[in-house]
């Protein structure tokens, strides 16, 4: 059996995790899956950290055009992350007639189509089982198992450090900056949680789901994203009442109109089976015509399972290359469906804001909102302090510019103080 | 682009379902995956149900050989269950070159070692993803996606017909035979229902998926069960009482030592992800070593699930069958990893049962543990009626060959009047 060799560009948190795992079982993956796999070359700026990994010097390189160019290799392994560098490794290497593999969610959120288009002029393969969900397999599912149905529903819990911190504020009664702070101090949370918190990464992640879910191209520009800093302890309190538990939800819907794909807070039945989804872990659950509910759960970060996924994707593209085997399964996006617009989606709404607390003020709420066709299920009310009182709308379905409209006469309202929240219930069709 | 041409041996359930699919998403297939794919011949024993399908007669045939040895026939799919002419079609269809696609888990979990050696011995390909989990896609993940991790857990709630039985009587407070004659009514469990109850058909899932995870042949034979029949409402109460679920799992672990594999119900904590499973779902646990854990849920039965899971294989297949490429991953049981002695494996155990109600009966029992080195951990007793009381042990971690010693000495006590229950606490190692 020849030797498939890889050429690793980054190691990081990932990179060394697929370095350990060659490291313990390389000898293991040849006699199971008939490979052969050695990292031949490996480039990362911090020479030190690879040479602590056991990797021999001679293996090392600073440059990782170094490695795209090297004729032997027959894998690149890109792990830098971003959309800078990581994007011309991916599309050099591609260029350059090699298979990559990836666990670059933003370069697959942003430019997947360019790099599908260069895997198939190249007549290579591309395999990003680590962009989404860290070791649970989902893309491969989604590419080959349930390719009998015609999928309309794709609901993730796709962030780990999100997920981490409404967890805590929900069972610990923490506030958002409490439970920020903790998901730092673990090493869940970066100093700069921008990604995580408002939802960018959940946003990359559910455009690459929908695009291979729905067979049409969504990318992340086309994700309207709202994230988790407005939530507070107060708001798991009421969810809970009403029997919901409060998540960051990646959500695509596809319908006869369209795609439906965003990311929020939401309120979902303690029933459904994302709800008991805690901590860092990550759930993606996905409807099809055919299979009905199936969900996948499991750690969606850190060094073992993101490396686990990527190094799937490698022994199958190394399996690949070992019997000349072209590359079989490449860009499933072969329709166009349109996105709906956001402000056509009609939703139930969670609202939780501060008014003065004296006579008539309802009936202005109530005005405000009726004016823009939102129509009031229920209000609860509970005195904040002396001259505030925090109001609990719940709406019936309404369309989300109505919202929009709706909230903007009410900031404009005299006896309006203060915004809390603002929570869509997101209900199985 | 060339129409790859399906046979259908047997159009039951699942076998309708499967026309269904093609029926409604022929085009869409093709036109995403690039197969098109065409039920060229059906076999059945009921004509006029496939008639009803739709099916035109010139491509209904009474024999199934003439399925096998049509040589325009690309893929056969056996999809008639059992151990008898199943086995016959699929052995005979790959001697004939033919590809197989079958759901049956009864021949892959007795007969897989010479179903792998006829499918690479005649250079074709056996799918079987829909033989564990409905519509789950396990197999696939297990063979592609986790190919990196060293597995050493799978645990499964993998019968959908007693995971509703005992959510019935847990919620409900049923009794056994209630829950049965429930289940029969709605169409989840046979007239017979042995092989469900007895863990018989949980224990051919598991004996596949420890044969793929562990990449070492289990057969069901080497898998001990038991089965659900003795379980009572009682026994929920207990059991949610100490902080535990009744699950009929489908256990394999590998240690250092060997596999261990087995079926029976067993209490599991309840934040184990696969304690909520509830109904007619499954859902299958995997813990590796470098993904840690991940499961996968969904509807583990019925016609759309099942057609969900060997459509997948079909299109897959069909692919390969389309680019001239040869079977990719075939038996990957490489290693031959010991069975343990059931007797060996050390649980702690739930049991319930009744004795005399007098002086120094605990004594007795005690003794009886005792003289068999089996440790107590706790004594719940509950007044049954005037003469009799139930009795609650919870025991330490002992080996089941000594529980059964213990067990014996207890039957041939005087004091004792009758065994209820004996349920095995399922800990995450």
């Amino acid at each position: 059996m020849r030797t498939v060799h890889v050429g690793l560009v980054g190691c990081g948190t990932v990179g060394s995790g697929v370095i350990r795992i060659l490291q313990q079982h390389r000898e293991d993956i040849a006699r199971h899956q008939g490979v052969d796999l050695e990292i031949s070359l490996v480039s990362s700026r911090t020479l030190s950290k690879i040479t602590a990994l056991g990797v021999p010097k001679d293996r090392i390189v600073a440059d990782w055009h170094d490695i795209v160019s090297n004729p032997d290799i027959d894998i690149v392994v890109e792990l830098i992350g971003g959309t800078g560098v990581a994007a011309d490794v991916i599309l050099e290497a591609l260029k350059a007639g090699k298979n990559v593999v990836t666990a670059n969610k933003a370069v697959m959120a942003s430019r997947g189509e360019e790099v599908f288009a260069a895997a198939e002029e190249h007549n290579c393969e591309i395999g990003f089982e680590g962009a989404v969900g860290g070791g649970i397999p989902i893309i491969g599912p989604l590419k080959h198992s349930l390719t009998g149905n015609e999928i309309d529903t794709v609901l993730g819990i796709v962030n780990g450090t999100t997920n981490y911190m409404l967890s805590r504020m929900n069972e610990s009664k923490l506030t958002y900056a409490e439970a920020l702070a903790e998901a730092q101090a673990k090493g869940f949370a970066e100093a700069d949680p921008t990604a995580d918190v408002d939802g960018l990464d959940a946003a990359a992640k559910i455009a690459i789901l929908a695009s291979i879910a729905f067979n049409s191209r969504v990318t992340i520009d086309q994700v309207p994203t709202q994230g988790i800093r407005s939530i507070a302890p107060m708001d798991f309190q009421y969810a809970s009442r009403l029997g919901y538990q409060i998540k960051l939800l990646a959500i695509a819907h596809k319908g006869a109109d369209g795609i439906d794909v965003r990311v929020h807070p939401a309120m979902l039945s303690k029933d459904h089976p994302l709800a008991d989804v805690n901590g860092v872990n990550n759930a993606i659950f996905v409807h099809g015509d055919s299979v009905g509910n199936v969900m996948f759960y499991g750690e969606g970060a850190g060094s073992g399972p993101a490396a686990s996924a990527v190094m799937g994707d490698i022994i199958e593209v190394g399996r690949h290359v070992l019997y000349d085997i072209p590359p079989i399964v490449g860009c499933t996006c072969t329709d166009q469906v349109p996105i709906k617009d956001p402000g056509e989606i009609s939703s139930r709404y969670y609202m939780r804001f501060y008014v003065a607390d004296e006579p008539g003020v309802l009936t202005q709420i109530a005005q405000s909102f009726g004016d823009c066709d939102v129509s009031i299920a229920s209000v609860m009310q509970a005195p904040s302090s002396s001259d505030c009182a925090e109001l609990i709308f719940m709406t019936h379905h309404a369309l989300e510019a109505n919202i929009k409209k709706a909230l903007d006469k009410l900031f404009d309202l005299d006896v309006f103080y203060e915004f809390g929240s603002l929570i869509r219930i997101e209900e199985e069709e």
